[in-house]
């Protein structure tokens, strides 16, 4: 990812908050340059306003430019418990957003795809900010074609592996079943972290399981322990390539209000920060955040959780991609 | 309407308030009985908690919710302006809602199609509360198929006759377009009123014209006043069979914040209440009240102006119906 | 009012905004002093937090809280329209709140009227900030006498002269018919302004009239205009010992959403101030400012409309006492 | 519970919400059907919109409205914690509200008993849904009639044992120490869990001990744990006949801020959860969840907390029937 | 203004609705190009995130930001009123931010103007986009400097010229006075309108007029009505260059809660649209719209106001330089 | 601090709950009188409402009014986990405000360190409510002239030991690295607490170091307990003089959204208070909360939060109180 011959050794970074107030300027992500200021790039975050999928509240079209706006309260300098400056070590780009029609689902996922594409490479990096979680579908279809089928470690409150909703086979509740029938899962690799709630149906866990999932229920969190569970993930995933899929509302809802199927007793946010800085090393081929709905957000707490976590899974890329150099000047091994 | 056989000689009204508190009881529109709950009716109000139309902010699935417990605080058992207790002179059910698929939006339009229907007669009014303003599609063509072709009066901010957007053709800005091309409209007879801001193109007031309707600004409102204004819509309507559809986003968003399209400079509700009290002895045949989307409202101020334009449509159909009995004891004229 | 012996030539006005920045110190009603820091006082605003009385959405009992924040905003040293300088020429204090208990009408009432009497005399005057609407009993009980019956001036959406509900004789729906019944007010004296929507029941105005009052309705404003309202009012009213009492809700929803029952269709602020700025010269000897419910409002729209209407109660007091210091150096004639 | 005659054997169970989507129909709790809908039941769940007996912030009696809306977003096909499918095992229906004054103490709770025992019988349970906290003396009355005084097992932040306030002796902080005195509950069986927060004084505690309590505070469950809370309240309850009473500001104000009395410190609402998980096999009479106060709360992230509660308080009663008729095909143990 | 070299024949225009969903891509002022997108422009609109002159509540440094987001919902391709296409007309470009110290008044004013000189020419109008008023002094000084002194036009609730606060010259209630003291404004050319509520001080009126001001009140429009308030303010400005400032907070807090220092019974924003859209045909230099502060706003109603009277500053831009090319092929007169 | 002269026996607590409803009378801190209603006082809660040190949102400069209004809830007659009567130990006033220009941080930090001083006194203690977290400086300066330097315990999310912004060398990021150069803190007593979050640069920690403080990340709370943290805290200030203060950002946003610069993955309330009450017996001699943003709070859960740790650092005085009392009934040792 980092050693492809366009990125320029020092990463163009965000705007200096010395001189400009943080507040100050147009939005991008983290306040980073825009895609058509930097001759390339490692890592883009790609703002992806699409809603169609939703079931319950809708408003998750608004979750970039919300995202955008919170993420100019991080100080993105050094990453502590990682120990990193991704973005002098990356060269990290706001992309702007996918234009995608709000009337149909198929062709929205398509323009996704499509877009996603244009941007991913064996070396170069997508996370993508929702928008609702059907999107994810566009990315692992963009993200098959680049890397072949991944791993996918999903934090959710909810499986996401509903057959159709309405008919419909492509919803924010199915779009992982219909990745997993359309090949672009690893088989036995990929995981759900943070289920809880009750369900429609008993069967939704068997199904589930045939589409070779496991589960850490949000519950296990208290009797495993954040380290235990981190332990499992990484076990489960192994060195596969890695797609990790951030669904905000396996928050608590007191975390993230703003968010369209809230589900009560939901991870902390600090819980959810320590299993992802835990997964440092894994092999992280893309990304989502997704599900942040602003309409029902609050002083942008939950807009603000997901900028941290976009925040985190790029510093996860900044490691990896710092080890790679340490330990070989040639090439990122897995990358 | 009000002399079909089934009719009872005294309604069924809303839950006494004197007995019940208003905030207390499921939250039917009003208070109102439930469609199972009488042996016939002469107005329904119907939910359509659709809002797959949507271009801007979408929440309006969350309008017939919130409108029926705004409705609660309505004193609906003598309206002072019209001098008529509707309630007590028309049988108004809650009629529920209708369920329609958020994902497609031919098949949404369809559904509420095919609902309307099973609710209206010659002599039974239905009026929806959406929803998005594509909802309207499905009323028109219900109505038309048991009144034939109605005059249009449209209280909104916006147009609604774009072509289409996205290549979707039925959306909240292109219903009436297609309600005019279906022949579902009288010619000569329709009129929005409310109308304001810039548009796309200098070209959409041109298309609009052709097909067939007048303008009411909402500054024509300063120049004209209220009964001018009034004199123009009974001119323009006369005795044809006439629709009303009312988007919210008519009032201005200081009284209307919780709306999709917001746009400044509307009507106040003073204004709007006036105009439709101005409207008695119309031949109303159905009418829609919509974009109400409760994720921006506050305080339920647009939930309320809407259940309060709600009320004043049965009103004026109570109010004709009691003409229409003093006139003559066997039959309702223009119904 | 203003000749009292203890009243010093110069009052004790507002903390200075240029020292001491208007967001600071303790909130006392526009940073006036509390009662127990001025020696006497010609006008006492007074703390009224009971919402027992209510009938709908409670929390009026944070009212007096509410608008005493709110009032910080006021810049009270010229008030333009009236040409007055009310608080160099009366003493006004902050005299706190009632402690009322939440849990019995009755008591709650009588410990309104006490407190009250406390205060009042021929020549200082109350102004009460509710709270909900049954605390004018209270207040009208207390000023019969001190004063004996008086005219009320009533702005509100609603009448408020019901007869019971719940079989509770006092309410924030009846406690105008009560102070009728018991003598409070004068006969063909007393009027209601800013009424609208629907009622209960054909018999409503019925009854109200019965009791002595004239409607000015929220829609003869449009008809009549406001200078045309005054005129009634001022004809009404004459020189009569004049009680105002204003529901908040008299103001449509958009400019005071915070209130407990909000009617659609109210006044503009601007129209109320204006009607308001046309009593000058009217014996007034009391009023409340009813109904905020801050959980309900926005950004203190409610509440600071409120505290404006007090301060121009406040300024009315005010160029009354003036014009008798201008007649007659000895004695406030009416007062 | 569950074996009176007149249950069907297949109960019916919400609107199907691939065919309804979750946000339409009128908002039933959960959408299940309402009372008249269906020949018998084994649990109601049972509005109580009081809130007369708050001393601080009011508005609890818009609760109900506010849970049965935020219901709307359960599953409640299959309990995955409890592994229960309770729709299908019992019969649950929305018994609508309880019509009471909101303005005598002594009356309400009177009504709401009244309304009670009209559902209860020794078979068929009752959730109540507040409503402020002294509704639950009502419950507790109705219950005793039914089935002798019980155990009470109380989630709160506050004692609710204080002898009167305002000379009231049945309000939101005094109804437990009247149920006792009455004799609705066991001795040595109650417990209190979640208590914090300083108190008005030292006493509170000494007369608490001295109604048979024990109190589990929120701290303990830091030095505890949540599997030796469990214990305890497993071991304090025994196979006493129990009544559960959750005031929703047992947890913490973050995740439950629409309330009447929010303390800092709090349960989490996984917390909350992962108790009342542990309590399967009591032999739970009735129960209720009170004090969500609308207004105050955000997203409906408080409603949403309350609902779920229910839900599981729902599966809880639904396992110990499971657990019946597993063990004996006639009649159930304890019940 | 529009025949400088460089621009283009066909204005680079905002990101098409039609491909592009308004609620996506970044969020420059109505999707308009960046700065450096274009080769050359005739209108900047200029954000300036400074709040340190508020004297009450602060937040109006994310102005800018808030009403970029608002500004998406514009349609801007025809102005119905105004008869213009003023983005087809004219190059505007949304020039970004100025940084600005938010600790120190007087560098921050400095910057402002600093940033703004290169911007300006004799052709190049700037619209800046508070920020909280002081901004306007920096903006006047760079006007002077390229267009000598202008008439002022101050839409606002105060009138801004005060001479200290808390001994500082420049805040946001004193800017003007300092601008006319610098000899920064011509003489008997200024104007302030919607001045309404009580002030510090009699004096307040005396020194505003030595300052060569005048006023309409926010009453004057009731009295006068908007055509002869707008045959005032052309009478008063004639053919003088011109600077329009415009506080939000001339609008009524029901329709501008989200500013700093609200005063109840102000201009409807469908007045304020109505006054500027009598303004064509005035020779405006540059203008600026302040004192959003969005944490008070709800919905966006202050910020979509604020948005609406940007764009129409624009287009009254457009119409003077589309008349200028239909006088004149060579130049524009007056600019 | 307890045994001066002129403290009365028996201190004047706050106003009588059962008597005075929490939500009645002037909202003073905990409702306890004001500094002029008692001969002396222990304790002053010191309001200082200044937020020109803010680098993001600003609003504190309202959070000694909204913590104020908060603490009505509090019911401060006996704290349990501390086993105190604290306002029956000490007499605690509320010192209202300090006066202080919103327009110069130096001159405001130098007002502030001014009012402190005529508050401070060997047995005097002031806990100061701020306003944004520069205030502290005023404080600390204060606080060295009665005291000599101090131990500085410091809950926040961030450092505040930057150097400058914008050349500025005292505000909320900094002033603690001014009150180390100024000598006011001893040295290798003082401790972070719950710091988290990327900072800007990877020296910002070494730097911090440098000046003498010891750092308990957020994430150290979940690998050592509360206990160990607790311990830790207690080694490193030991008996040294201490100083509190306590950013409210230190809480997770779900618990505190109503505040500047918020930081994901924070404490939760109950974790504060636990460390907090773990500090009885050191030698507390003042203390801040600060960064209270009331418009960015939501039902008070941000002020009350503050208000309940005001409330525990008043505890933590009345329990060094006692303890010194008991020992010896001559002087308190340590103060």
């Amino acid at each position: 990812m980092v050693h492809h011959e366009a990125v320029p050794h020092k990463p163009v970074g965000p705007a200096d908050p010395t001189r400009s107030p943080r507040y100050a300027g147009l939005g991008t992500f983290a306040r980073l340059p825009q895609l058509h200021q930097v001759p390339d790039f490692d890592v883009a975050v790609l703002g992806v306003p699409y809603d169609g999928g939703t079931s319950y509240r809708p408003g998750a079209r608004f979750g970039p430019a919300a995202v955008r706006e919170a993420s100019r309260l991080l100080r993105p300098g050094y990453h502590v418990e990682l120990d990193a400056e991704p973005l002098r070590t990356l060269q990290v780009v706001d992309a702007g957003d996918v234009d995608c029609t709000p009337y149909d689902i198929g062709q929205a996922i398509g323009q996704i795809e499509d877009h996603a594409l244009t941007l991913m490479s064996p070396d170069r990096r997508v996370i993508a900010v929702g928008g609702d979680h059907s999107i994810a579908l566009g990315m692992l279809r963009a993200l098959a074609r680049v890397h072949g089928p991944v791993a996918l470690l999903h934090f959710d409150a909810h499986l996401d592996t509903w057959d159709s909703y309405f008919g419909q086979p492509v919803t924010h509740g199915t779009m992982f079943r219909r990745a997993f029938e359309e090949g672009l899962l690893l088989e036995d690799r990929s995981m759900h972290v943070g289920i809880r709630g009750p369900v429609y149906d008993r069967d939704d866990f068997l199904r589930d399981h045939d589409f070779g999932f496991q589960i850490l229920r949000s519950t296990d969190l208290d009797t495993l322990g954040v380290p235990e569970a981190i332990r499992r993930i990484r076990e489960r995933v192994g060195d596969a390539p890695l797609y990790i899929s951030v669904d905000i509302d396996v928050l608590d809802p007191g975390c993230a209000p703003g968010t369209g199927t809230p589900e009560v007793g939901g991870l902390l946010s600090r819980e959810l920060l320590a299993v992802l800085r835990g997964l440092g090393g894994l092999d992280l081929r893309g990304a989502d955040v997704v599900e942040v709905a602003p309409a029902y957000d609050h002083a942008e707490v939950t807009s603000l959780a997901a900028a941290t976590v976009v925040f985190d899974l790029i510093t996860l890329l900044a490691t990896r991609a710092e080890d790679a150099r340490a330990e070989d000047d040639g090439a990122m091994p897995a990358a």
